[in-house]
């Protein structure tokens, strides 16, 4: 019986789902880091120890790997020299598919048929799959791009709050939350603590400033209707490809719904499956041998 | 004969100057990267190759570094781990004297005097030096600090073209210019080219952005504008300290200040000296024998 693997591999963890012929899930694992972009090797460790502890937990011994037919949803394979790299890896599978995060992320959320998605978490990109073509919407990441997303919400954020602290720009409550979440009332103090850590040091400021331009603040409240003018934006795009179904996807989705133009909020259905479940289903549809009756 | 030493150290460069003690300058030299907030032991090398060569030109054996009274002026040294981490040095000079590169900027832009500088370069800030007193404002460095800075002038200007690129905003001369600059049509080749680079690779798109500004294409012009007017705000600030001088500096200056406020134009004056020689004044001011009479 054949057997089939869904790979989802981002930024900070990589999930495994595999599944039978009849699409039933027999187990799930989970990895650490798995952009090939930011490493290769961290990658493919990343994608190995996800599927051990899928096989494992569907009660089959790790000599199974060879029987899986595997679709790797990954970001970074946008870009033509990193998917080539993996199509390089010398793997174990019996098969090998290699399609981008967003791909799988997309056929998941539509349960397998062809849609589109707004990704809203520490980045943001809107993507659509309809008539077998791809349309990527955004999605250039920090700080040039990704309008809208947690990182780029806490940039805003932290530029006021500095503008604040040179007294060059009022003082808000948002100034004050952000100062208690770096535990500082210096610059220096809060710049070496959200800073350093890039577009997450950033993007953990972002539920402080949706929860402020909830209460009224009026620097959030530019920052999140400006961020959620944007995303309204890019699915007014992505709706002209005319998808089946739209989704808003990510850690911020369910905050930054409220925010969207009403337009697009009527457009949004609720994602059916996780990505690595599309990856899984991107798999069969590839890999399944063709029935006949 | 006392011989005093001035360091200006930043992000790329480090120049020194050996001045005797009627101020006659003896010799110059230049030095790597010495900002030692990103490499202490990299500082020192270029902080002791740019003073061997300030001493080869001034005709002096290397050995005569220890009868030099040296002030360094250093970006990072706000930091007071790294301000320690200076004084930790086992250096061979005469004594040593270590103050911010904005203090010696500013002494040697104003011949000794005190007062005020706005430097706008890769990045941006305010400093004055006021009746012994240190103000700063802004520096808070790339991303989220330095507005009107060439690394938030071409932040900003790639955020548009992205956007542009995506159709969800319009394409204007600066759009097709900065393509061409970076030779491609395409945003993961622009994002690659300039954000891979950080802050100095967008501070190269910024001549492009001014020079649009004064051709009247209207993003250049918002983003112009919109920095010309920050750096305005600070220098009204800083005037709010009494500075006996005021003076914009750094690569960006000349081309920046048609864009200011005229109120501010009107307190600028010519800076009168290099920052490595406001260190060596530094030195001099600090170190000298008391002349008696």
């Amino acid at each position: 019986m054949p057997l089939y693997l869904g790979i989802d591999g981002g930024g900070t963890k990589c999930r495994a789902v595999i599944v039978g012929s009849d699409g039933a899930v027999l187990g799930r694992g989970l990895g650490g880091p798995a952009n090939p972009y930011h490493g290769l090797e961290q990658s493919l460790k990343s994608i190995r120890t996800a599927t051990e502890a899928a096989l494992h937990e569907a009660g089959l011994p790790a000599e199974s790997a060879r029987r899986l037919n595997a679709c790797l949803g990954l970001a970074g394979v946008n870009l033509p020299s990193v998917h080539q790299a993996m199509l390089g890896w010398q793997h174990e599978f019996e098969q090998l598919l290699v399609e981008t995060d967003l791909r799988v992320a997309c056929v998941g959320a539509h349960g397998g048929s062809e849609g589109a998605v707004i990704i809203a978490g520490t980045g943001s990109v809107g993507y659509a799959h309809v008539g077998g073509k791809d349309y990527v919407l955004g999605g250039h990441g920090f700080p040039c791009g990704d309008p809208g997303s947690g990182a780029w919400m806490g940039l805003e954020a932290m530029k006021h709050v500095l503008l604040a602290l040179d007294g060059l720009a009022e003082t808000t409550v948002l100034t004050e939350q952000i100062l208690a979440h770096a535990g500082t009332s210096d610059a220096l103090g809060l710049v070496e603590l959200v800073a350093r850590a890039g577009a997450r040091g950033y993007a953990k400021l972002a539920p402080m400033v949706i929860a402020s331009a909830q209460a009224g603040d009026p620097v959030a409240l530019r920052i999140v209707s400006e961020g959620a003018t944007y995303l309204s934006a890019v699915a007014r795009k992505l709706l002209q490809y005319a998808p089946p179904r739209m989704s808003i996807l990510g850690g911020l989705a369910p905050r930054l719904v409220p925010w969207m133009a009403a337009d697009i909020v009527d457009h949004l259905s609720p994602p059916l499956e996780q990505p690595e479940m599309g990856a899984a289903r991107l798999a069969m549809s590839t890999f399944a041998p063709v029935s006949r009756h």
